[in-house]
């Protein structure tokens, strides 16, 4: 089992030391001044050390002398039970700590009674807002009653627009992904996606339009062969790799939508003995801290900024009443690890033999 | 991504069903009826149908009219966050809501002063009570301010024994995992634990104790150079599978601390070129659902009753005040997958090529 780091009360200047930033540049990262003059790196860099580090601010002086300044909803559908999705909840509730706030957590399974009766008893219990977040990105029905206080829709996006949204940009990920790729000189770029197009799920929509786009932009025509509708699991990950690898003309490299897909992708390589990135290059997506590190060699995938989208969710309720309709979608950068490399010419060997 | 399930009113047949039992047994089994009648398998069965399908009970139609019947407090240092222990908290809150109760949740993170500011807004809010759960199986200290309520400590021992405490029974475990190896005739078993010793976790201290049982029971001297302390990461049980396998005689099978070792330990074969189950057998521990069923082959190892432990911690609270001092330890069942087969030749051959 993982172990938690302890905390031991540092200081701004610890954290720009860790950081590797000025002092000035911790406080007005951290109080979230300074606005566009520091890079998204740069903040997610400030923020890390911060709650590696277990630094907290003069609020929480505040909260021990007067109490709690308040709390903050977050009504997840299985955000908390989910195998990766807990960074979500820790940038919320880090943002909302440091503004004196507790965030409230209550995760409904997807059950609209539970979900009705949470959001009935926050209210009740007078939160100053609500964070409604989706474990995965969907188009949700928001229940109406969030119109009561500041709300705003995490992970996701609200069909009716009534609510500000924060969300990954998927189809910039799909494009960093694959241009990844065809910069390292594949031509064959297979992918596998977290599900079927017409889910029409914003993450299998997205990501596939960003791997056609990046695709097109490098004069590859597109192979509908190469791109296979996953399940979003090791088991897709595994099967379609082997569907891939099968064909006369196989992929040089494969972009798996999600990491658990490639983690299948590297069991299947493995199967058929071919290594990564040598016979194959991958890369995946989500960059799960319990899974893509840990695959050998170290996923190249792109991140979920949950971090980052947790905090936003809930600096844009202490801001105040979120304008409607407002969308945010975060990039998703590109964590460069070792499970890419130029080409290998397996597949002129292949159908060599074929 | 893993998708969820949706939810669509299913009846107490249906859960019978699914689980494979009576409508009467599903009935006494919601309604924590029937005691000891049923072994745990039975009521996890029924209680993970009824989860999966989302059965409810009767408390949610007077829940949608009167209005919430009151929170319960989860206070947990890292587990809503961590990537496994969210079972714990699916099972508490199941618990909550089939007696029309919400459970909020705060994670400190292990920071004392968001603990201890939690504590007081959850006291100020009424809680019927409050879960005090640590993300790993420890030794805590329990805020005294908890004794103003109904308190339960999950998944950890209260030092002082002033508060009820519900934990895995960890050398019980150990000793199942071993037991699962001698009895397929293995005699150099390795062990891989998640720590040292001297950090006196009952986890790595219990487990080792089981270990050692299950080889005193089988006739099988002690051997130290067997036992390696890990780090609970997949690196570590990387590591030590590498050294375990270039001893003089190396084992035929290894117990793994925890399935992320496990996956290690199968890496690290993998790299030597040694299969499992066919050159080394492995066993696990937690049964952590997205990696157990996926490593290849699928893992046998020891499940952590998460679900029932969670259940369980509100049931007491539900019950009243508990009895301080009163620790219950749950069984964990082994759950077998294939990764467990008769000892190779393996050795021999190794030595006699030494």
């Amino acid at each position: 089992m993982p172990r938690p780091r302890f905390r031991t009360g540092p200081t701004m200047h610890d954290v720009a030391a860790a950081a590797g930033v000025s002092q000035a540049t911790v406080s007005l990262v951290l109080n979230d001044a300074g606005g566009a003059r520091f890079s998204e790196e740069t903040r997610r860099r400030v923020h890390e050390a911060a709650q590696h580090l277990g630094y907290r601010t003069n609020a929480h002086a505040k909260v021990l002398r007067d109490g709690v300044a308040g709390m903050i909803g977050f009504v997840g559908d299985h955000v908390a039970t989910a195998p990766f999705a807990g960074k979500i909840i820790e940038g919320a509730q880090a943002r909302a700590w440091e503004a004196g706030m507790l965030l409230l957590t209550v995760n409904t399974g997807g059950d609209p009674e539970l979900e009705a009766a949470s959001l009935e008893a926050m209210l009740s219990h007078k939160v100053a807002g609500v964070v409604y977040a989706s474990m995965y990105h969907r188009v949700v029905d928001v229940p109406a009653v969030l119109g009561e206080v500041p709300a705003v829709v995490l992970n996701a996006q609200d069909r009716k627009r009534a609510f500000p949204s924060i969300a990954p940009s998927e189809e910039l990920g799909g494009y960093a992904a694959t241009k990844r790729l065809t910069d390292a000189g594949h031509r064959r770029i297979g992918f596998i996606n977290i599900g079927a197009v017409d889910d029409a799920l914003p993450a299998v929509v997205g990501r596939l339009a960003g791997y056609r786009k990046a695709l097109a932009e490098a004069g590859i025509p597109a192979d509908d062969d190469l791109h296979r509708p996953g399940d979003g699991q090791e088991e897709g990950g595994y099967r379609k790799t082997l569907e891939l690898m099968s064909l006369v003309h196989p992929p040089t490299a494969i972009f798996c939508g999600n990491d658990r897909s490639a983690w299948g992708a590297y069991q299947a390589l493995g199967s058929l003995g071919l290594s990564v990135p040598g016979d194959v290059s991958v890369v995946g997506f989500d960059n799960q801290e319990s899974l893509a590190p840990c695959l050998r060699p170290g996923l190249t995938t792109l991140e979920l900024p949950f971090l980052d989208m947790g905090r936003r969710a809930v600096e844009l309720i202490l801001a105040g009443s979120p304008s409607p309709g407002h969308t945010e979608l975060f990039e998703c950068p590109l964590i460069e690890r070792h499970s890419v490399a130029q080409p290998s010419h397996l597949p002129n060997r292949r159908t060599g033999t074929a």
